[in-house]
């Protein structure tokens, strides 16, 4: 590494989270501590395509205290995208502009921050770097709702989400249970999760006593069996009055088709899904005729920065730190992941793994989490959540309502000619 | 009055809210400090139901702080009920059962919070209690998210539910805005309030500046034009590159019918709706090609105590106070309610207004309070909106999760035959 500080080109990928700009927080807070070995962050405007169109924001030009307001404002700061480059042996192109903005701007440091699909991304723009000769240090930062990531004990992001849709089903079934015996019997909370049912377990974590609500939940791992969902919902009608569900959009027929599939797919060429709460409650009410009601999260479950987690957010703002300090140490297609100490009391460090294994390796749960009739949690499974929705951490309010941060985005002169997304 | 002090009968009715238990807490701990002049508070079980049945909780088993905790646990501590009281020149057998009761325990106070309908009620009680020659104060308390109580500057549940929705909204569209480029163009957000638009209305409050998102609200009182609702939509993507849509469940077309009609009718004779989020999104898809999302908040937005409005808390604690006050003055069929003083500095008081008035008077939102296109809120909607929101009043969290307390509900012993309800 050379003695002229080199700029850092950070980049979010696919979905937003609650906390994911508290890792772009870390990383530029982080950065602008290494003045004599890193010159700028340059920020990808919506992710990789403002790479791509060589469209960098400059955060240098935003003061201290709107990148410290970062750590508490949710969405992608800087945009993200749902866009995934091509496979290496079909194109090299879009690999190569990307090295070539990389030259155009000195960029020393490649930090890209998202899921599997992400991590393979810059695990790839890694290998092209050294191929073409251009000294580059590619690295991975986590983030997904989903926690699906192999690597790492869990994801930043997940531990907000997990709280949020803790918090909502606890509220729910408080509103349900006072009212059941004139209104509503099953209620429906659906949550995201499209292969991996993290969220769906963390419904779960409302329950107060063993066999408190939710008595159901219906995971994307547990083929879908109609009859022992229909049983189980009345038992626990019958037995408590009402019956409170967590389903994932997630969840699947015992042929492998999505309960809900509504034919369209995303640019990943994932199907949409959405409506898997809606049928589930209206399935209650068909065979058995029970009132309902349902609601679906969707994108609030994902950005209600208002009850983060404590212990994501660190997550969040540690992995950024880390991700500049394994920059500055040349350790070339890395990610740096959450590793579990204990679980009482919750201690972590960071670790790092390697690029290679985190890209698209799709962590789902263990099937151990899942009691024995597939409804429900086990007590492992609570030993493994529970540190990660721990302590509150609540922005500032202005007028009633949470201040979130909006940047300028400056961007940065072009230096190279347009090129085709 | 005598000199020995009679007992209160309080019920909770209708839909629930993050704040009725809040009520509550100011009727049972101001009788407490009335120990001279008032016997024990019991609360109908479910409601109207456990009056009714003679299944009344003896609240004086609540230990003081579980009785605190109430103010900041959601839902209906006793139970509520859907339950609507027949005619009074249909039958007569309800209202003497009602009586029958409190004569049975001496009660010389019926304390009814609740919406419209129970305000209707409890002017039916006070009614037939001197016609009865049975001497009973009857004393509604406001609550409804829907905030539609006419007597009333503003009803406590909505402020909070109000907050809920603008914060969400706001969330979502941090989301939104990060991602647009590639993903969703089209965000629903669909809330409560039949008739009324206020919840609607409160989704604007998401907006940090003029012509921000969301740029559609669909409100109950505007009948549903799709041409210009599709015009505003097309206009807002193509300018700010999505469009957040905050729609009421109850939106409905020129001849008066609900977008969404699922032909299901609770205990009033409602109409039960559900999916008018997810029509307007597959509209814009259908019609105008963009990718959507909806959420529907459902339940949440009326139990997320997490996020309460501390104004709101504050208004329900004393209503609920004031009640008590209005029954022991034996001010017969009244109702405490908020009156406002002045907007900024919010200032307001409590005021008391007579049940006769309250009783089925529905309060939509001004013609005023929308804008002239029908999408939007005025500035005069916006400063009555704002100081319901205000302040923030987290409940305890245990384990990263709010801490909600669960009362005892200990019966007192039956004296009457059994009542077909």
């Amino acid at each position: 590494m050379g003695a002229k500080p080199r700029n850092v080109l950070y980049a979010q990928s696919g979905g937003v989270t609650a906390v994911v700009n508290a890792t772009a927080a870390g990383v530029i807070e982080t950065a602008r501590k290494h003045k004599g070995r890193i010159g700028k962050v340059y920020a990808g405007r919506d992710g990789i395509i403002g790479v791509l169109s060589e469209d960098l924001i400059d955060t240098s030009k935003e003061p201290a205290r709107a990148i410290a307001a970062l750590r508490h404002t949710p969405g992608g700061a800087f945009g993200s995208a749902r866009y995934k480059l091509k496979k290496l042996d079909e194109s090299t192109a879009q690999y190569e502009r990307l090295i070539e903005v990389c030259r155009a701007h000195d960029i020393g440091y490649f930090l890209y921050n998202g899921g599997n699909d992400s991590a393979d991304t810059a695990w790839k723009v890694s290998q092209i770097s050294e191929r073409l000769g251009y000294p580059l240090v590619a690295i991975g930062v986590p983030k997904t709702i989903d926690n699906d990531l192999a690597v790492t004990d869990c994801s930043p992001g997940f531990g907000s989400a997990a709280k949020y849709v803790a918090t909502s089903m606890r509220e729910a079934i408080y509103d349900v249970r006072s009212m059941w015996r004139t209104s509503t019997r099953v209620f429906v909370l659906e949550v995201m999760g499209r292969h991996a049912g993290w969220l769906t377990a963390a419904c779960g974590l409302a329950a107060e006593r063993p066999g408190d609500a939710p008595q159901v939940l219906l995971f994307p791992e547990i083929p879908f069996d109609e009859a022992a969902f229909l049983a189980r919902v009345k038992t626990a009608v019958e037995r408590d009055g009402f019956c409170a569900i967590g389903v994932s959009e997630g969840v699947k027929r015992a042929d492998g088709k999505f309960l809900s599939e509504t034919g369209l797919t995303d640019a990943f060429g994932h199907e949409q899904l959405g409506g898997a709460g809606p049928m589930i409650a209206q399935l209650a009410k068909t065979k058995l005729g029970y009132k309902f009601h349902w609601a679906v999260a969707d994108y609030l479950q994902r950005s209600a920065r208002h009850i983060a987690s404590r212990v994501d957010v660190e997550h969040a703002y540690r992995l950024g730190e880390a991700a500049v300090k394994l920059a500055l140490e040349g350790r070339n297609a890395t990610i740096p992941v959450v590793l579990r100490v204990s679980d009482k009391p919750y201690r972590w460090k960071v670790g790092v793994a390697n690029l290679a294994d985190a890209a698209n390796a799709e962590k789902t749960m263990p099937r151990d989490f899942i009691t024995q009739d597939g409804f429900g949690i086990t007590a492992k499974c609570r030993a493994y959540l529970e540190p990660l929705i721990r302590g509150e951490d609540p922005p500032p309010y202005r007028d009633g309502l949470p201040a979130y941060v909006r940047l300028k985005n400056v961007p940065i002169a072009k230096k190279l000619p347009p090129f085709k997304l």
